[in-house]
Formats: C-alpha cells, sequence, structure tokens
C-alpha cells in the first residue's frame, strides 16, 4: 500500500503518546546521505532497526540506498519484499533462526555477519542442505568491545575457514564503530584507530590472497566523517533517517532534521515546577545516553527535559522555562534513542502533503512475517 | 482459553529472545501477597500493568485479588473482561480516552484516579454524557514528584468539587510510593512520613464530612511493609507477581521467587572476557535501576552482570566467573525492571506441569480490544 492509499487520519483526534514522523523530513534526510555516500564513492545499505517499516525502507531506496541491512529474521522476511540485497548484521545462532534464514526468497543477494566459527559452519551446513550459497562478512572489533574479532589475524584465519565451508562465500568484512559517540569534533582520534585498524587488516587478508568486496562500517554518530574511514565500500548508518536527542548532541543533526517525535498530551501539573505527559518509559524508553541528563526533550522547547519517566508517565521539568503547558496540551518529544522508542510504537502516524496517515511497522517483533 | 487447552511448545525448539514465566510460582506468588493482604485487613487490586495479561490476572482474582488496577484503556477493556472491579490508576485526559472510558462494560465497579480540576470535570461531563457515574479517587503526591496533589488541603479542594459534580462519585484517595525503592531495612522514615501524611489528609477529609472508603496505596518496593501505612485499605503492587532484580536488591524477593526471565542465547564469545547473548535493549529494556550497575543478572550464575546493552546484543561480563558459557548454549536473564520488559515480547513462554504453551499479552498496546 502507498501513502497516497491509506486512510487520512483526523490529527486532532488521533490518541496519544504515538510516534510521530514527517515523510517529507524523511525524505530529505535519506538524499543527504545518499548524496554524502556518493560524493565518496561510497554505499548507503541502511540498517532498518530504527524504523522497521516497509514504507521507509521504500523511500531509503528510492533515494538511492544500494540495500537494506536488518538485524532479526523478522526484519529479514519483512524486507526481503522490497529489495534484492539484504544483509543481516547479526550472528543467525539455533536451528529455528536458520531455518527461516534459508528459506529467504532464493532471489536474494543476501548476506550475514559472524564472527566464530561455530556460526559459520551452522549457517554453511544449514544453506549447503538448502540448495543454496549465502555471502559472508566477518566481523571486526574496533573498540566498542561487543562482538567482533579482536585482530587483523584471527579475521583472516575465519576468512580462510569461510572460503572453505561449502554453502558460504566470503564476501567482505563488517565492523560497527559504536564505541564512537563523542560530538564530532573530538571524534578525530578514534576514526583514525579505525583506519589503521582496517588497514591492517585489509592488508592482512591481502597478503592471504583476499579481496572484501564490501568493507561495510558506518553509524550515525559518525556518518559524516565515514568517508574518513579509508577502505570502507558501504556504511550501515540507520537513525539518520529520523535522528534524536544523540544526533542533536553529538552535532550530526539539527532540530530540524528531527523527523521522529513522540506525541504526547499532558496529563498533570499538580506537582510545581513540572509537567507531565502521557509518554513514559514505554513510549519513550528510559534510555540515558549522553551527558544531557533525561531521557528527551520538548521539540520547539529544547530547554524543557523530560527529566524523569515512569512506565506511562513523562516528568517535563519546565522550572527553568518560561512555557506553561495546560492539562490537555499536546507536545512533542525527541526521545535520547530513537529505535527503542520506535520499537515500543503499535504504529506511526506520518505527515505529509497536509495530511496525516498511519504506517505499520511490519518488521517489529519476532515471530515470522505473513504480508 | 485456559492454559490447558494451549498447544504444547516445544522448548527446544522456541527461538529467543522470549520473556519466560513458571506458572506455579505466579501462583505462589499471588498466594503470599493474598496471605499477607488477609492478615493485615488489606486488600489487593494488583497492577496488570505489570504481565498484561489474561491468563495471569486470572491468577491473581483466583488467588483472592479484589480486583484489578490498569494504565491504559487498552489494558482496562482487556481486564474488564475477567473482573467487576476496575481502577485506572492514571487521569484519562483527551476526547478518545474519555469515549472509550465511558463505553467500557456498565456492570464494572469502576474508579479512575485523578489530581486535576480539569480532568475530574472533563471525566464528569463524559460519563454524565453517556448516562453512568464512575468513581474517583483524588491522588496525593507523597514524596515521589510525578502526580498527585502537594497538600492534605489540596486533596480536601478537589474532594469536595468531586462530590459537586455529577457524573462522579468520590470513593477515597490514591497515592503511589514510588520513592521508596531502597532496601526494605532502609524504609522505615520514609514510611513514616507517608503514613504521617495520609493521618493528615484522612484527618482533613473527616473534618470535611468525607470518609474515604477507599484508601490505595503499595509498591512492590514496599510491599510487606504495607501494613506500617496506616489507615490503608489496599495495595495495587504489580511486580510482586514476578519480580526482579530490583526486588532481589531491595529484598522483598529472593531467586525462588522469581517467576520471569528472558530466555536469551549465547550468539558470540570474540571479544575476550565476555559472553554476547541475543537479548538486548529489546528485550531487556535499557534500563538503569539501583547501584549494582547494569541491566539484569543471569539466573543460576548472579555473579554474571548483563553489563552492556545494545538494540538485539547483551553482554555478560564473565571476567570474574568460572563460568564459561558457548555459542548456542542458552541462559535466563532476570531484568532490572520486570514490567519494561514484558512490555517488550510479543507472548510468554509458560511453563507448567512439565509443559510449555504461549500466553498472549492480550493488553500489551494501545489501540482498542477486540477479543
Amino acid at each position: 500500500m502507498t501513502e497516497g492509499e491509506r486512510e487520512t487520519i483526523d490529527f486532532d483526534r488521533v490518541e496519544t503518546p504515538v510516534g510521530y514522523v514527517d515523510l517529507g523530513r524523511i525524505r530529505a534526510n535519506a538524499e543527504r546521505v545518499v548524496a554524502y555516500t556518493s560524493k565518496h564513492g561510497l554505499e548507503w545499505r541502511p540498517h532498518i532497526k530504527t524504523h522497521k517499516s516497509l514504507a521507509v525502507a521504500r523511500m531509503q531506496l528510492e533515494a538511492g540506498a544500494r540495500g537494506l541491512t536488518v538485524a532479526t529474521l523478522r526484519e529479514a522476511e519483512v524486507m526481503a519484499t522490497l529489495t534484492d540485497d539484504l544483509l543481516l548484521a547479526y550472528p543467525p545462532v539455533g536451528a529455528q533462526k536458520l531455518q527461516r534464514l534459508v528459506t529467504l526468497p532464493e532471489r536474494l543477494d543476501l548476506k550475514v555477519a559472524l564472527d566464530s566459527d561455530e556460526v559459520l559452519l551452522a549457517l554453511g551446513a544449514a544453506a549447503a542442505g538448502a540448495g543454496r550459497e549465502i555471502g559472508v562478512l566477518i566481523e571486526q572489533d574496533m573498540g566498542m568491545k561487543r562482538v567482533g574479532l579482536p585482530s587483523s589475524d584471527a579475521v583472516v584465519a575465519l576468512a580462510r575457514r569461510a572460503s572453505e565451508t561449502s554453502g558460504v562465500c566470503l564476501r567482505g568484512v563488517m565492523f560497527y564503530p559504536g564505541h564512537i559517540r563523542m560530538s564530532e569534533e573530538e571524534q578525530g582520534g578514534f576514526i583514525e584507530d579505525v583506519s589503521v585498524r582496517m588497514a591492517a587488516t585489509l592488508g592482512a587478508l591481502g597478503d592471504a590472497g583476499f579481496e572484501p568486496e564490501i568493507v561495510s562500517g558506518g553509524s550515525t554518530p559518525t556518518v559524516w566523517r565515514s568517508h574518513e574511514m579509508k577502505g570502507l565500500t558501504e556504511i550501515r548508518s540507520g537513525s539518520c533517517i529520523f535522528y534524536d536527542r544523540e544526533g542533536l548532541d553529538i552535532g550530526v543533526a539539527d532540530e530540524s532534521d528531527i523527523a521522529y517525535t513522540v506525541l504526547a498530551t499532558v496529563v498533570s501539573t499538580a506537582v510545581p515546577g513540572q509537567a507531565v505527559i502521557d509518554a513514559g518509559s514505554k513510549a519513550l524508553a528510559k534510555e540515558s545516553r549522553g551527558g544531557g541528563g533525561g531521557f528527551g526533550i520538548v521539540l520547539g522547547h529544547t530547554d524543557v527535559t523530560v527529566t524523569g519517566v515512569s512506565e506511562e508517565h513523562g516528568v517535563l521539568d519546565i522550572s527553568r522555562s518560561d512555557w506553561r503547558p495546560k492539562i490537555g496540551e499536546r507536545v512533542r518529544i525527541v526521545p535520547n534513542h530513537v529505535c527503542v522508542s520506535v520499537n515500543l510504537q503499535d504504529h506511526l502516524l506520518a505527515f505529509e502533503g497536509g495530511r496525516h496517515v498511519l504506517l505499520p511497522l511490519e518488521g517489529r517483533g519476532r515471530g515470522p512475517w505473513r504480508s
């Protein structure tokens, strides 16, 4: 269904809290990333964990994204209906997940990132058993200390193993610079360090006779400095489709780029110095990020912070603001971390061309996708 | 549908992450609360935000809960199918929510907590317009600084207004001692302070000619000290049906009482000193609570903490443990805050009588309930 075919929603009667997106800004944000990557000879394979929406993914592809990146089998099943180029940037572990993986459409150019013999061999066996070949990216840790092999030698060893394993095809390497979350100005030394480590790994792979077709990196905090990480072929940056408070703090976006907010309603002003809204940890998430404190800011009143959240309550500190919101008044909150807020919504309220529609979040949840 | 009629699930083939509950422990936890409240002349109207499940709510009622407490209209619509005694412990603001509220079944003994003239008058108008009368509890802040009127005088003034408003019927007062989250031993002074403030409010109401039928309080951190808050008629404690890491830290439960964990699978051991599981902030939530740090602990290995979470990754610090989990191994995580973790699940995997079934989470989400 295209947005034009969706039912028009009466904005004044919409119940809050609800995730609220501006489709024009989403398109502009997508086009800006593609303009940047094109200029630097990179490609964009955005991670759709941020939005989990077919409509938003379609806009990313229309803007020029090369393909899509996913983390879960549900996301893969949904997004396989839109693109032939899919990266599962997550190790699939367990018989059920492997079964879902190898029954994705045969037409897909499917790649999987992994960091262990165990996952490689199980994936190869499952793929070979299904009579197909699945691409592999070897994941390296570049300092985040989450997943990924710790050294070039370990990457080369697993690449060799992949090249010898039937059912899989070595396609390249992947990393996620998720430890680089400081302001853009302070990122330089960290980006240089990643470049040095990438050069070492690419050199070692070359010495071993491997020429990675894909070198996949990128994050939203580093999005506009991706070209400084020499050797990259693509970035997966996902949050840059919506942005969030972290993006504002880091400096990769300004308020006019924010494409997602949580529409909320003031429900109490009984405690002096604050107003309480109906968006709490079950709409915004209670995720501390950055140094600003709190869990979000009010769009248009960025001096007002969501200083506390309970499950269905968000507390706005209005003690240093002239703004005096009234019970029943609507506000729009920029959450600290957009991806986890979107994941809490039933659907998104979308604005475009003077009207509002609801967008389903097809990739949300974990069960098999049935369109 | 009763649990006996549900399809048996093959535990070994269940995909992770998934919320996992033990129905025997749930029943035992419910019975323990009812034994406690009965002993002290209190009643239990549990807040079902913790579980959002008809099956679990049924167990609470079977154990002797007087009725149920809800926060959202969805929860109200779902739980109204089970009980005639419902408290909406949240101010309903906006025409749509009021419309849903007044179309709840007429047979309900329905009560709403509120703290403002605005909500009171809108509720009265909506109820009168629908030809019904809805009970009202006046909410007082006892130190949490979230919602609730700040003084006895303000409570009396709003109670008077309620008694003069058609469509509503003054039933009592409500508070939530959510600021009392320290260990049980350290709670005494805070509980005494609440008692003093309650006595003042009840006295002032009495002087004004009001005799509250319901004095509703309670929280899981204070659950076993509720009887020390003199004047209470009921507690709403919700998390005590499952418990969580906070409950362990505070001391209201021990590991054998934990009825909810997130079943997860180890997906990477590439970074030395840690194991990474497939439960991150989209299964556990990334909610800091208490002084222990991290986002959960491993059941059976409580020296192992979830020290970090990304959306689909949970990092277990195994550096101070002898345990060396392998890729593919399953673990059970006790999240910091159970309610927000349950809210992230598609359903619950439930164990009882040697078999596993799936329980739907009917109260999850915000749209109208259709059974």
